[in-house]
């Protein structure tokens, strides 16, 4: 099938872009600037995944919607919650409906380019607090999606079932390079290593049993 | 309710504007600029409508999405088909899941703007043809808005069961000033009279029984 494939440069979503190019033809990879503060590691990781595997990369900008947009990740690092993972301090860093965002405008490129998938990297350990991130609501979007292009187009959750440790182990089998991802919601060069985002990707290496290969400040 | 509208600038967004004024609280009004050949009438007749009655108005630049989508209509005038209500001929002026992206966009602004619904001014003359325009896509992505918020954002659609005649007619009596709304595929100042956006304009006027403001090049 052909797909496009949502990739932020992270852990999660880089692995589904190898799944992808390894059962299926990706026509195009896509990213989002929306000005996050994690944006310039995080999409530089994004671009350097694709072209290594050949794949057209397009990053689209879309800092003119996100300035209508309240959120913590929009509002420089200072506003970062940190080191624990309390329903409130995650809460502030939700961007509102931004899986619904990301996947209509994944919907219209998709069509242009003859695709039928749209790949996300959605899985289980995703925060039950993000609405957009939950199972009900990718079931409704991609009806919306399938009954709103010609061509039908799917939404293929592969991990859908998986959590991060286990996406983490099929990213290790499928040789992706971890050194090329970026988690961090503090965004400097080097993970800060106690923002929530940061936690668990270290758990992620751990419950993989992976050497982490990540440099973290502490 | 408080809502956010979606506004074209054209018959029946404006005059959905002026029905979300009366019955609810409009907490802002959107347009999108997305690179079709009739946006700059069309955007001044939706920021003057939302001015005069008061409304915030927020018009969002995403020529970056649609720099990667295909349609007749981001693609210069000559590109419009002409004359017919051809199938083909309409079919090249989709911009592909148009709508789907809209309502994504505007169900974030609305989360963030503490709004609990989004107008959009569907109605039952939409064609077939565009499958982002049908009821069956419509009610997939109210559900996929309403799980993927926190405020379970409403797609308010009081335009389903009216064609553009009934619309009009409702327009007329709402105080809408028909001659600053805009139309036509082709983009020039004076509406062309003959594209099918054109036809479908005069068709609505004769329909409502009420005298057409439009200038029309013939």
């Amino acid at each position: 099938m052909n797909v496009a494939v949502l990739l932020s440069g992270g852990l999660d979503s880089t692995t589904a872009l190898h799944w992808a190019h390894k059962h299926h033809k990706v026509v195009c990879a896509l990213s989002f600037q929306y000005g996050s503060n994690h944006a310039t590691h995080e999409l530089a990781c994004a671009r350097r995944q694709a072209e290594q595997l050949g794949i057209p990369y397009h990053e689209i900008d879309i800092r003119s919607i996100s300035a209508h947009l309240q959120s913590a990740l929009l509002s420089g690092a200072d506003a970062i919650p940190s080191a624990d993972y309390a329903e409130e301090n995650l809460k502030q860093t939700v961007v509102p409906f931004r899986n619904g965002i990301f996947l209509a405008i994944a919907a219209g490129i998709a069509e242009s380019n003859d695709a039928e998938g749209i790949v996300i990297a959605a899985h289980n350990g995703d925060h039950a607090l993000y609405p957009d991130c939950r199972e009900d609501f990718m079931e409704a979007m991609a009806s919306a999606i399938s009954l709103g292009t010609f061509a039908n187009i799917q939404i293929l959750r592969p991990f859908i079932n998986y959590d991060k440790g286990q996406i983490t182990a099929l990213g290790h089998e499928l040789g992706v390079d971890f050194t090329h991802t970026y988690s961090c919601y503090c965004g400097r060069a080097a993970h800060c290593g106690s923002c929530a985002t940061c936690r668990e990707r270290k758990d992620a290496f751990a419950a993989a049993h992976i050497p982490d290969p990540t440099q973290y400040e502490r």
